[in-house]
């Protein structure tokens, strides 16, 4: 045995996480891919077939009021919540990451422009490297806001910021490279100017500490099919703090939003609390799907996912580093822990050909475009000998 | 036997359609309220276990592309197509029935206001008596357009159409009268005064036919929870015809509308065809139990639907009038076939009430505020000798 595998098998059988991996549905791969879609929690198949056989099959209409349904959105919300730091009320779930975008940056500007005065605010900053569909959205948020768009990269944000900035859209972990942000610091910076600060969770929430009431961060968007493991397009979530709550004014507001939403009033009132985020009816099975997903997290310590994320990024480092010819592959996630998100990218001139050879050899990863490998490592199920192997086995599949 | 039930049982056994019942799972409630949330259809369950357990259990990320989950919007939306009568191509499936009359809105008036030189079109016409959440979003719609909202009742709007009318809300079938409106002639007059027309099919597709290619519809959207029984919350449809997809510029241009979703690319480039109406990533669950509900369909004529949609509403009419005393509830459903959709709402000022003791006695409609109690009639699973009952039982539970 080598000296990492040997590393590797201590390594595993100190994790005090390790159990965990006994909820989740999983075979002989190396699944380094829960950044994209988690696996599949243990509970999830049967869960849903009572909702498919019993609450719809069965009770139909009733399952409305009787199953919960009707105030799943907001139940899930409260779920998710202490996993980004957030008292219950505030978080609230359905829709895709790309309109919660549309929601949050829309009621951002709006928020910024109350009681103003003389300075008019035009401006909305966005992350230059953002995954792309937080940039089309935000194009489109600033077109019917009459705002201009301005791309700007992350370390750029500071300065860029001024009396014009009505809001900010920020990524907490960027996509591709993994980098982790400060949050704290550029929360602060925005709030500095009066502006508004948006973040998306993306890559962050599940897989290290959020602290969104902490840091005093107003709105944020997250999905919740990648560390939280809530199935395929499972629906995103939208996080409004209390002290914005009554200022947030949806460019969506559908009558789920309604303060009383069967009274089929022709005006909109809207509801208070994290229910204003709401639109239309929501996707009962996939959100159900990821109810049963997040009992997984039950017992959890997020600050024992973050050391077990860190301590299996180092360990790839350090398996890539012995196993992989020097020069072969650039890592461009960041060294140091503070600037580190959950996965490892590797940039390579063949990424796309490596990657598919490593799938067809049982280690899943993804490609992205133009020259990334990326590995994401879920703490609640990836072990040491797990990233051993995915190291070594990348060694051997490069080409020479 | 009485009369009307021994003319049920005659009218069931020469029903066409009655053997498509078996492809439901029903039990012995009379179910009228398949308007709302339609029934279960056989296969979903069985389908849902797969898609679980296999193609995210199993294959995981790789469903993307070996399971066909990508594609899924236009494929399932291609299914719905004939049902609206629409040809390939046109229909894309995903989010909310309110975030789709966003975009169908939003994109009309776009389109309406393009080389149209002097006239500056900045008005909206809404039905006024429309299912609530279409008022507040085109309220949205127009705030961010900077078009005045109008209200008006559908049988108003050849006369509210002028120089000014960007787009125009309708519903085909409203959701508390159950009144049919006059798609093809309403449609041509806001053709006629260079205005685009997005329609609601939410009580119509299913249960009638549609013909939006045939009669020029521009937009239409609808939901698929309601006679398509594609589950509680199922994705909505968005229709694009065919020769305004080139102008349908959406506001919300998420990832999976764009040419290379998977490019990266920091500008939005939109994709040809319905695609562009798809935003993010699609709530895969839902989607499939869709699709798996479409299987119902199969070799089903809409028009025979029809017909036996007009015989069951005209014999439960038949049965009230005969057991219900003169004046205890009014029907507000027009008569005139051409007027009516696929319900019968009868308006009883405790309608409250009397709905709780119907659906207690195995009669299950609904309460739509403040004084109707509403009928659906779903024609693939709903027969002669439930709407006798249904009629009785009413009878038999009104307060004298």
């Amino acid at each position: 045995m080598s000296e990492l595998l040997s590393k590797a098998t201590e390594l595993d059988a100190a994790d005090p996480l390790a159990a965990l991996r006994s909820r989740f549905v999983l075979d002989d791969v190396v699944y380094l891919d829960g950044n994209s879609l988690g696996a599949l929690p243990a509970g999830v198949a049967e869960r849903l077939q009572d909702v498919v056989r019993r609450e719809w099959g069965e009770l139909r209409i009733r399952s409305w009021d009787e199953s919960g349904w009707w105030t799943a959105p907001e139940r899930i919300g409260d779920r998710i919540a202490p996993l980004v730091g957030a008292a219950p009320g505030q978080v609230v779930v359905g829709d895709s990451t790309s309109v919660n975008v549309f929601k949050a940056l829309v009621a951002a500007v709006r928020i910024a422009r109350e009681g103003d005065g003389a300075v008019e605010r035009d401006e909305i900053l966005v992350d230059a490297t953002t995954f792309p569909t937080d940039g089309y959205i935000a194009e489109s948020a600033a077109r019917m806001t009459g705002c201009a768009l301005r791309p700007v990269r992350p370390e750029e944000v500071p300065a860029a910021l001024g009396p014009r900035t009505a809001a900010v859209l920020l990524n907490h972990v960027d996509y591709r490279s993994g980098r982790l942000f400060d949050l704290p610091g550029l929360t602060a910076a925005v709030h500095a100017v009066g502006a508004v600060a948006v973040w998306d969770l993306c890559h962050s929430a599940g897989a290290l500490p959020v602290e969104l009431d902490a840091h005093g961060v107003d709105l944020a968007v997250g999905c919740t099919y990648k560390f939280l493991n809530g199935g395929p397009g499972a629906p995103a979530y939208l996080y409004v703090r209390h002290g914005l709550q009554e200022r947030f004014d949806t460019p969506l507001p559908g009558w789920n939003s309604h303060v009383e939403p069967f009274g089929m009033r022709p005006g909109y009132t809207p509801a208070a609390g994290a229910v204003r985020g709401r639109v239309g009816t929501p996707e009962i099975l996939s959100l159900l799907a990821l109810d049963a997903a997040l009992d997984v997290w039950e017992g959890v310590d997020i600050a024992a996912v973050r050391r077990k994320s860190l301590a299996l990024t180092d360990f790839f480092l350090e398996c890539v580093a012995r196993y992989v010819p020097e020069g072969a592959v650039e890592c461009v996630t960041p060294l140091a822990h503070e600037e580190r998100g959950s996965q490892i990218a590797l940039r390579h001139e063949r990424a796309g050909e490596v990657m598919r050879a490593l799938t067809a050899r049982g280690v899943v990863g993804d490609f992205r475009h133009p020259d990334v490998l990326r590995f994401g490592f879920t703490p609640l199920y990836v072990g040491f000998a797990d990233t051993e192997r995915a190291a070594r086995t990348l060694a051997e599949t490069l080409p020479a």
